[in-house]
């Protein structure tokens, strides 16, 4: 389909005056939701447009990464993915035997055990939307206005530094009926038994998302002008906002063409709900993704230029070709189906956007500034942690929290992440559509080793927990901040910046995020995954590892921490808007060793769990490493590698990535984190 | 409140004709809910209707025992209220010390370990409610009227036996508006500091339930008359339906006067998130429910005449006076809120109904047949029990796959139920409501020890998953079926029944539910545990427990039981109605304990995971007990006490019950089980 705004614009009506926002989103796909989610959940004035007339309905990319299902938690709707899901646990690899017949050579745990509390799950891309759709209604009356698109840009340079500027001005067009709805490929393309592809697989919670569309479709024609102060780019791989700035994306066109079937299979293949990495000796290869509701999607290699066959027209394949090159891998295995819910065909390269960012005013998120193979499962994963990067910095700038140089630190952490999973699958690609090599002489052939160490080594990637991000003005760690980003310039000097004790807890790595183990609530006994308490809800966390209390030298340690964090000057009085909670902006959360029946909340200090006039005093901030009764034992000293005795205290982003660790009585370097970049109220 | 039909009734229109329903339920609380819940799942034609016009918003019982949370998993929304809800996880006696001044003596886990893969949660009742009416709406058309109330019954005894027949007339007014919605009492009745009587907790999602109500008014003023195969009365303590039946509730009043806050509290008690159990020496006593949203349910002890003071008139109590009473109690604590959801006093005793059932066609259920305190959080979930025990087999009987004979096991099964329960309120009440004794030689008083001694006891009662059902047509089991019910008729002599054995699967209780533990799916490596396998669907399973199939001897037993199960005359056969799928009544589950990676599924008999024309081969049927990646071993084998070498087989009621248990060459044992009390179809 090309691009819809490249029709000549119609003689519309445009609609009178214009109306000021916080920040405009371009794009209602998972990257634009996200972005959307954040604002919902930070209180910024936000509008979400989309130029499709409807949601997803099949097909599109599904997988779901461990670290998306964390940040999926930290909004609350991680529980109905899980759910609802597909959970994939083990990954099977099939390679021909000498005899040149397939055979199951290797299994492989899918995700790579306690590096998260979730595994890798498989999703429709329409569900994922439902669930941000349905948290942005709970959270917030943003509502993605579907059938609207920007005409025009004009970005006023100039008022870029001044912070209550609104140097972005679009004019948008509310498109009619037709106009909204895509045009659909051909969906009798002589699919065998195909009868579903463009079939909803939706629940009926979207009727009220279908009343919306009508309602929209009463300003249809018209046009608007809207200021923003912000605006993000997540309009796709055609991205309307990235050519309005002339940003290219840089990278090469591949020759592989792929075919995918979702399908109920019918098949006596034995592992045909494992992922599977299925290479013939000459037939090509073939990838198994079981889904939910009995689907199976298959990933089906149609030809290369490498094996000297002719060139093959993508616009020429059908869902029959497309199965009868996959009934060619997997035999002796039977395979065929009567239902096929959605099918396509690709052809794709690996690009990276050139820049991330206008003047930090304008972003790129999103397929607008990566594309690659969708084999590997990252596609909408990255997209989603671009904008959940995003999101928060921009809201605490227009919230008036931090200034704008923390905005900087997006395209350095983001395109550096662009460009190792261009790499990743770049060498992912080529290693699974290659020939497999007969034996070690066999050159030209793939081999079968080296595969299985990049598809064990890429799981972890593809995980999404091993992100690292650089120093920069919100990450205090050692090292050249350009070399560990994507060479940009993130505002501070190597070696100036605050400094991290990363030896006192030794698996919490600073630039990466925090991880999860169980602890209990001091106040009532629950077990919880520590992660549960990193709410995305645009606040920073001060993690204090209190040690064992039980220990009177200890105790008053963490006492004059109390102190110090409380008192008139600190950084929390300082930034904390006037008028709002102690704990509005920063949220202390404790984790002591002692005995939890040995110890008592009052004991420390209120700053720890503070007192609100209405509600008390807080039970839900103060935790312990301690024996569960149904839920076993955290050991989550151990597992985070931090010492009993001392303890220590971190710093977390509102993105759950640490951001500093320091001992309970450097107060005044975590103060110079903070200064760094906060807006002290006046 | 009166009973809105002791009104007389207006001169109201009649509407024209009557409708037919298999099932008509009167009342739409917690107990209605459930049955409607089967019904729906049953496809059972069902009408339910409550004379109220709105549902519950404060206030209200609310604490769930771990059995209630399987069952609603059984129905797919555990995860609501496990998520929602506030867990308990330790009980807090305390006591007066030497010096007459309360301290905390003991420490108890609330669920008792390893008893449920769910522990004791608390959530209010309009929640759990809003869960019900959302299952409800996914599964069928079955819609609460509410505001119409029943005006008269007549039932034809004389058709009782005939299957077909609709011996049940009720008539149904549909009342205004004004008349459905309850008189709330004074919410200014002396409340200090009381905001919310009768606020809401629901959340957005009820504005459709408004919206019905408004709709359901359309109908205002009609009378009409509702012809019913079956009825069941959920109607309360004040039961309607109980009242036509001249059936009368037996038990005693009790003098004690207890006074319920639910507040936000402003205290120093460290335990106020605990439940908590205290005794003032002298002062009454407390019980301390910890809620969700930050709430805490108190339960104060008003006085009682045991004390030898003035009777208090329970409708003078105030909450300022229940206050004052918990701060007497819990002193030196402080006590004192700002804001309070809901309050009440209440004055109850322990009564059971004399019969549950007029011919096995109207049924009663709920607080219509029991009444108690509700400080031991066991209301609500018996209540419900009762519909989920009665459910499926009124809809195995319309449904015609069972005969008439398994509706008397619903009176055997939960009248005797509801006796146990009110022998345990009975004595919990009167520990928890005496002053405790100052010394052994304190004979007036309670000893402290009994009481922790009651406390632990009652939790195993109190977690729902004790229940043992007595011999009869449906549960295999030795001794005598009278004995082991409530006394009444259960149509099977002593000894003459089919017999279990037992000692196959030694914590496999014939009679109890089926117990939990995890297990793999063999085809998807994924671990489950083994209730999320046994939905509430109407089906019946059979449980296979392969044993170590790698044994060519073991597996060659599985194929023959295969074979047995599978052959044209065996009991599936014959009862699974024609032109359903093969497991439409009778679901095949197996577990084997080979080892997962050198066992294929397509070794076992086609029955176990049979084969679909449009969805291939089942792959949600097979299971392992192996180790997992990421959730450990669930040892199920050792877990249930079957031998692994051997195995078994089992037969589980459609409500996870054990039915019967044999060998797997105990082919006919099972088919005599079910030839007692199924249909064959023609």
């Amino acid at each position: 389909m090309g691009d819809i705004n490249e029709r000549p614009p119609e003689p519309n009506i445009m609609a009178p005056g214009h109306s000021d926002v916080d920040v405009l989103i371009i794009g209602a796909g998972p990257a634009g939701l996200m972005a959307a989610t954040w604002m919902a959940r930070c209180g910024i004035k936000t509008r979400i447009v989309d130029k499709r007339g409807t949601k997803i309905f099949s097909g599109q990319a599904d997988g779901l990464q461990c670290r998306t299902l964390e940040i999926f938690d930290s909004f609350g709707f991680a529980d109905r993915v899980w759910k609802e899901s597909n959970h994939m646990l083990e990954i099977c690899l099939w390679n021909p035997d000498t005899a040149g017949r397939i055979k199951r050579s290797d299994r492989i745990p899918d995700t790579i055990p306690n590096i998260s509390r979730f595994q890798q799950v498989v999703l429709h891309q329409g569900r994922i939307e439902r669930f941000f759709l349905d948290s942005l209604k709970k959270y917030s009356d943003i509502e993605v206005e579907r059938g609207v698109l920007p005409e025009s840009l004009k970005f006023d340079e100039s008022k870029s530094d001044d912070p209550d500027a609104y140097p972005i001005e679009v004019a948008l067009r509310h498109l009619t009926h037709k106009e909204a709805s895509p045009e659909q490929s051909n969906a009798t393309n002589g699919a065998a038994g195909s009868d579903g592809l463009f079939r909803s697989n939706m629940s009926a919670d979207d009727t009220q998302e279908l009343l919306n569309t009508a309602a929209t479709n009463g300003k249809a024609g018209l046009r608007e002008i809207v200021r923003a102060k912000y605006m993000i780019g997540c309009d796709g791989a055609h991205s309307w906002t990235r050519k309005q700035l002339g940003y290219k994306l840089e990278g090469e066109q591949t020759d592989y063409i792929w075919g995918v079937l979702d399908i109920i299979p019918i098949t006596d293949f034995p592992d045909i709900r494992m992922r599977c990495a299925i290479h013939s000796a000459s037939c090509g290869s073939v990838m198994v993704i079981p889904r939910e509701n009995k689907l199976v999607r298959l990933y089906i290699q149609m030809t290369t230029t490498e094996n000297g066959g002719g060139k093959l027209d993508r616009r020429t394949i059908t869902p029959q070709m497309i199965l009868e090159s996959a009934q060619r891998t997997m035999a002796p295995y039977k395979l065929t189906y009567k239902y096929c819910d959605w099918w396509t065909a690709y052809q794709i390269g690996q690009r990276v956007g050139s820049d991330f960012s206008k003047n930090e005013r304008i972003f790129l998120a999103g397929d607008a500034v990566h594309t690659h193979s969708p084999k590997a499962g990252q596609g909408m994963n990255v997209s989603m942690q671009d904008t959940f990067n995003l999101g928060w910095k921009i809201a605490a700038v227009v919230n008036g929290t931090a200034s704008r140089s923390i905005l900087k630190t997006y395209q350095s952490e983001r395109r550096r992440i662009a460009q190792d999973l261009i790499a990743f699958d770049h060498k992912f690609s080529r290693l699974f559509s290659g020939r497999p090599a007969k034996d070690v002489m066999d050159e030209a052939g793939i081999s079968m080793e080296e595969f299985k160490d990049a598809f064990v080594k890429g799981n972890l990637f593809a995980s999404g927990v091993a992100v690292d991000y650089g120093a920069s003005v919100i990450v205090a760690k050692e090292g050249d901040a350009q070399e560990q980003g994507d060479g940009s310039d993130v505002g501070i000097e190597t070696g100036k910046g605050v400094v991290s004790k990363q030896a006192l807890a030794t698996n919490v790595k600073v630039g990466m995020r925090m991880p999860s183990f169980q602890v209990l609530n001091q106040a009532d006994a629950r077990p919880w995954q520590f992660q549960q308490m990193l709410k995305s809800d645009g606040r920073w966390r001060i993690v204090v590892f209190a040690g064992d209390v039980s220990d009177a030298k200890q105790m008053e340690r963490v006492a004059n921490l109390g102190k110090a964090l409380d008192g008139p000057g600190s950084f929390i009085r300082r930034f904390t808007p006037a008028g709002k909670k102690i704990d509005s902006l920063f949220d202390i959360l404790t984790i002591h060793c002692a005995k939890r029946t040995e110890t008592e909340l009052h004991n420390f200090p209120d700053i720890f769990h503070p007192f609100d006039e209405r509600e008390g005093w807080d039970y839900w901030k103060v935790f312990v490493d301690d024996e569960s009764y149904h839920e076993g034992f955290g050991n989550a000293y151990k597992q985070y590698g931090v010492g009993k005795k001392e303890g220590c205290t971190m710093v977390l982003r509102p993105d759950q990535y640490v951001a500093w660790i320091g001992d309970m009585e450097d107060v005044s370097s975590m103060d110079r984190y903070f200064s760094a970049f906060m807006v002290a109220k006046a």
